[in-house]
């Protein structure tokens, strides 16, 4: 069956070092279902708005091409974090712009990678479509290091943030044992209401390490008191002590660790707190009540970006997830998120499906109850069961003279950027 | 030739992805000399003085731990800052024990892996032997992120995270680009008074990446007016712009960035600040007088413990200053520390000689100024042309169910520490 619509695809929210994964899915199945124009919108649907795109065939023109976008990390297309109108009425100026460019363009299928907030973004537009009787389909496909969608087992990023996250605590641990002195140290992670990227800490522990010493969940209260009276404890037994913090993590008042700090951060325009702080208010805390030398350690957007150390898994279910996202629009289907199943954990074995996306956007998964061990304040043998398998084998990155090589969306007189 | 002597070896100051290589450089040619007991201190000659060593044997069992060792980070026997006493005279209590415990154990070599700090230790202690008439052989072996070593082209460990440095920039700048709004991004890198380190971000710029955006090094007085009206100029063209930053960096009158940020540190016991904070004073001025989006990122310990990215020029090298540590004791020289020669270029080679230890120790090698641009606030071609062979190709981490696998040293009943 001949294709006559072209695709448009977007990248939005925080990058991952998996997100270009999922559009060079995009790219290849559409290039194989001989999709004509593959276009792709820069800084997202922000960009859009303001008819900036790319034909994406300009800019990745191998197999060789595809496979440096699949371990280049950050968005290839840039991103955004905007909020599409809640107001979804005919006539609205916003929406009006963006239908009536893919209709300029001929668009029939448009796939947005992202989290939560992007899926904000898919539900709208695909209401908008219906309201309007347009045949344009939306696909959600899932990325997010946060690991906080709902309906889906996992996100693609989530795996290759905590093989960082697990692999740097290695290290991280290891250092942290070099003095004969006591020491607490602190990593604060990423994970503003779930705890999954934190509680991936976990996997530092083996055959060869023993671990994060503590985890704190944003799904646990945090009481300091208590915290203080565990480590000293551990102290008595153990001189290098290392702790894993969310970012999220709050006093059981509600109060952001990160705001006592006194960095109280600014909002982005979806509302969130920007935050940062946890981990030096917590060696603060420490150092003064239990007078031992801490380090105060943020994993920050290193957590997000590091795909010289990915995950195979996540690399290639985000690529699988982005060519399932295809396949889903030219099916017919819209308003829906491709969604990861589990099918088995020995060996592990996943599969992806759709799901409809009001029943996704704008809900956040949170740790259950049953991973966290509250007591002892760390995750549960089911927790590490859970993320294990996402960060298994890797992805070689391509080493040119001595560092990973990337593919990167630079404009030139022969690549023009709409 | 049988040789009857044993062979102590240490580990001193801070870590670094590539000391253990060294180790194991040390351990394996003393096994093919023949030596017959290798000895480890436990927390370097700190621990020494308590009697705490190890018999290496009972922990490095065969081929594979040998290549395990070479890829664990930081620093297998444990480590320390401790200076030895400066009344270096007959009788000293310090110098007695540590003479004694050695005759005891009929140890004939001594090698001391380190930096600066270290290599005052090795002075020492073969001008002790010298006063004492003894014939013990003292020999250091460089080891040091910060490459501040005299009289050897660069030090193993500063090529491992120099790589780590210009790996994570990269990303770090990818990561910048995703908005499509100004940004100003500070990286704090290591290196208190030279910034071998800090000038390696420069290593990011390339075809793929335009690099980092300024440089600021300790060797280079920090003018703040100068610095906001550059960065401002450059943001009329540019959104997204990145910056490495030394926690070294003092304004033209001597006060460290970091002490600007009012987090004074406290002083280990070899007189030396600990910093840090600088990229957070830096971030909140720009971030008031140019009222944009600012970051600062700390790379902490992450940067000299990030042995999943290591170069395998430095940990080959590393590698072979162990082993050439032990044929210099054998050869019967002391007071001395191997050094790396650069023999070409291209395509680049190099060896070791070694190098009287008193023209060495206590001495801090900087960025010449033929190797920086002060006026654009970068390094030099030359400087790139210095650092870039020494990051070359990659040593595989020995990868166990997802993650990197370390060997540690860990005492139990069959496996004694003494």
């Amino acid at each position: 069956m001949e294709i006559k619509k072209n695709i448009m695809v977007g990248q939005s929210g925080g990058p991952t070092a998996v997100i270009n994964s999922s559009l060079a899915g995009v790219y290849k199945t559409a290039c194989d279902m001989g999709i004509p124009k593959i276009y792709g919108m820069c800084f997202g649907v922000q960009g859009l708005i303001d008819e900036k795109y790319v034909d994406l065939s300009e800019y990745i023109k191998s197999m060789l091409d595809i496979e440096i976008l699949k371990r280049t990390p950050s968005s290839f297309l840039g991103s955004c974090r905007y909020k599409l109108p809640d107001n979804i009425q005919k006539g609205n100026e916003i929406y009006e712009k963006i239908f009536s460019l893919l209709k300029k363009l001929n668009v029939g299928y448009f796939i947005y990678i992202g989290g939560n907030d992007s899926m904000d973004t898919i539900k709208k537009l695909s209401e908008y479509a219906c309201l309007t009787e347009s045949d344009i389909k939306f696909i959600g496909v899932p990325k997010t290091i946060d690991n906080d969608l709902a309906h889906t087992d996992h996100t693609p990023g989530f795996g290759s943030a905590a093989k960082y996250i697990a692999a740097t605590m290695k290290e991280i641990i290891r250092d942290g044992l070099v003095y004969d002195q006591q020491s607490v140290t602190i990593v604060e992670i990423m994970g503003r209401n779930a705890g999954w990227l934190a509680g991936s800490a976990a996997l530092s522990e083996g055959e060869d390490c023993e671990g994060a010493d503590f985890i704190f969940l944003p799904e646990v209260p945090f009481d300091i008191d208590d915290v203080i009276s565990k480590i000293n404890n551990l102290q008595k037994r153990k001189k290098s002590i290392v702790i894993a913090l969310s970012e999220g993590v709050k006093t059981p008042e509600g109060i952001y660790l990160a705001e006592l700090e006194k960095t109280l951060g600014f909002e982005d325009s979806f509302g969130h707190k920007i935050l940062t702080g946890a981990a030096r208010y917590l060696a603060g805390v420490i150092s003064k009540r239990l007078n031992c030398k801490t380090r105060a350690i943020e994993l920050n957007t290193l957590q997000r970006c590091s795909s010289h150390i990915s995950s195979r898994v996540d690399i290639t279910e985000a690529f699988q997830c982005g060519g399932a996202g295809v396949q889903a629009a030219l099916e017919g289907k819209s308003g829906v998120m491709i969604t990861i199943n589990r099918i088995s954990d020995e060996p592990y074995q996943s599969n992806t499906s759709v799901f409809d996306i009001s029943d996704i956007a704008n809900i956040e998964k949170k740790v259950p109850i049953s991973m966290i061990d509250t007591k002892n304040y760390t995750v549960t043998k089911e927790f590490t069961d859970y993320v294990r398998p996402l960060i298994q084998a890797e992805i070689t990155p391509i080493m040119v003279d001595g560092l990973p090589r990337h593919i990167t969306l630079t404009a030139s007189a022969d690549r023009p950027m709409y």
